[in-house]
């Protein structure tokens, strides 16, 4: 922290643009690298690069011109940065916690050896040993490897579902009658300094599967919140990871706390602490990965946190309608992510809006989900 | 706000950096001009043009890229945003606005005019004139033109003081026993809507005459808030301008508020802002001079900001040191301005302590200033 880091991240998307953004504040030289050459990243960055992540070449020849190398995407190539770790690079997250997580599978497995409570599940290598499985319904069917943001999951009620199952190695776990979905958000760094987030609840969109609402603080009890930071430190120490854990669980209706699954990057469930907590989710991260004190997370306001998405039925030059209307209400704050083309439900954004009390602010976001549309 | 707006700036230093920083979450197309190719800004936009701010035609052809121009330094050529503007660029500040604030004695008269309350004053062509009014002193004497961040001050406490005057046009400013500097920021968006952020109080390190710590809240009665506020929101009415404008002011050891001088844009005395307040006050420039609604500027934390000073007697490759120790303290964060090359008394980065109380943050800022040195 002397002088000027190269910092690597691999993904130019809207995790690694709000990376850079955090990044401005400690005078790091970075890297990017992302297939798309119009990615959000390509104009913040010391020096981008077009390739694939999952490439072993791409990701070794971009990892030697680094000091560190972090992510904002977990489907990376972990042999190249195995090998980068090797001859010295520092890689955070570590590539051997990136293969657990990329593999709901090891994901899975890695929680019963170390006693993480999660909820029941069975490992199927296709569609017959699902067919053999049935008695295990209702439950989600999960892709083992390369879902993102609701993809490669389908929920089977009963064998009448099997027709929409994947035939695929996935992980079919048991479907969790909770009361909330809640993600606390971890961090620790090299010294083993280990700091959590306020726990906040997540309301998915039934369809999309994709975080619709963010509540911050959770409304939940001091008892369970305890729990859930508890939780979320145990996963961080087990997996023995430097840098940001985002752990989603759910909280039963007997006041459980289930892990469901783990990031080991930024995350959308903590995108309203750059406006809602004294440290953000991103520096928090830097400061993870550049082995610096972490900071202080508490939260200055209550927060609700909405997604801006693509409209349905509509594709191309996107158009943002309802920001005059939205940001004239007190407390509301939006985060556009520069991408130039909007697609159906493509996340092109959120708003954060806080206020004393996570009711006022809600009320808000009734109002700004009314008003703001991204069409084309 | 509904597609990419192109923002230029004039002037990619520390204070477009913060800017471009805020940018991020607008969806801007952004475009700086700064005389050096090293700038911290230029790997952050999407265009950077090396090129001097002061000349009509890189003026004048650069802002004919933009729909919006603005500036992070007041010593632009205002001709050329003059052109720019009756040809449909919206300039924010408007180049008349800038021209006031370029000369101070402009500034000065435009006070008078306005029933603005400032310390008295003389205007003088040359050392002959300053020496026929000896009487005056004690007095600082500044230049009229092109000073910046402590340059082309000098204080005159008698005739001995006559050789360290400027042979220049100058402001001659009658000393005024103050009680404390305050800095109240205000905004104006094209819609007349007006907005301040709390007032701060400054001090200022005797030697370089820049700040050296800044307070938040100023420890200021609420009728001596209010008279700041009022102050700060008639100059930006009579100024007319669209934009940020830093107000600084002596408060007197009777309780009267004068306005000592004012920067169209985001200032020093803001700098706490981005960790401490809802709304910082890049994104509250942007807002004005993009006219969106002016965002919550109310304070969430009480802070302390110290300006990271090169250390004298060392110039070259900056090097920081203590850093580690410094965010080891809860509340304290850092803000390096990516600049190369450290010199004795260059701004090269803030440090924010936020924390309950003034008291509290300024305890932690006295142990930063131990700690942290810039050096080469």
């Amino acid at each position: 922290m002397q002088g000027e880091i190269r910092l690597g991240i691999l993904g130019g998307g809207q995790l690694g643009r709000m990376l850079l953004q955090a990044g401005i504040d400690l005078n790091l030289y970075t890297l990017i690298l992302d297939p798309d050459a119009e990615a959000p990243c390509k104009s913040l960055c010391d020096e981008f690069f077009v390739g694939s992540f999952a490439d072993y070449d791409t990701v070794y020849n971009f990892g030697k011109k680094c000091d560190v190398v972090t992510i904002e995407i977990e489907h990376v190539n972990t042999d190249a940065l195995l090998k980068l770790k090797q001859e010295g690079v520092k890689v955070f997250p570590e590539p051997e916690v990136i293969k657990i997580i990329q593999d709901k599978g090891l994901q899975k497995e890695f929680y019963c050896h170390n006693g993480i409570p999660t909820a029941d599940f069975r490992l199927l290598q296709n569609k017959a040993e699902l067919i053999e499985n049935a008695d295990f319904l209702p439950a989600f069917q999960k892709l083992r490897t390369l879902g993102y943001d609701g993809r490669g999951v389908t929920r089977l009620t009963s064998s009448a579902d099997f027709e929409k199952s994947f035939e695929a190695p996935t992980v079919l776990e048991k479907l969790v009658d909770y009361e909330k979905e809640l993600s606390v958000i971890v961090a620790r760094n090299p010294n083993g300094e280990v700091s959590c987030f306020p726990a906040v609840e997540l309301v998915f969109h039934p369809v999309h599967n994709l975080v619709d609402y963010l509540f911050s603080p959770a409304a939940i009890s001091p008892e369970v919140e305890q729990k859930a930071q508890k939780v979320a430190k145990r996963v961080i120490q087990a997996l023995n990871m430097v840098g940001l854990l985002a752990v989603e669980m759910f909280l039963t209706k007997d006041g459980e706390i289930l892990v469901n699954e783990v990031a080991p990057r930024p995350h959308n469930s903590g995108h309203h602490t750059y406006k809602a907590n004294l440290t953000s989710q991103f520096e928090q991260h830097l400061r993870a990965i550049l082995n610096l004190p972490l900071g202080n997370t508490q939260s200055h306001s209550a927060a609700v946190m909405l997604n801006l998405l693509g409209e349905p039925g509509y594709s191309g030059l996107a158009q943002y309608e309802g920001l005059q209307e939205a940001l004239a209400l007190p407390g509301v704050s939006i985060h556009l992510y520069g991408k130039k083309i909007t697609r159906p439900a493509r996340k092109m954004g959120h708003v954060t809006i806080t206020a004393n009390t996570v009711a006022e602010a809600t009320q808000k976001a009734n109002q700004v989900k009314e008003v703001i549309k991204v069409k084309a």
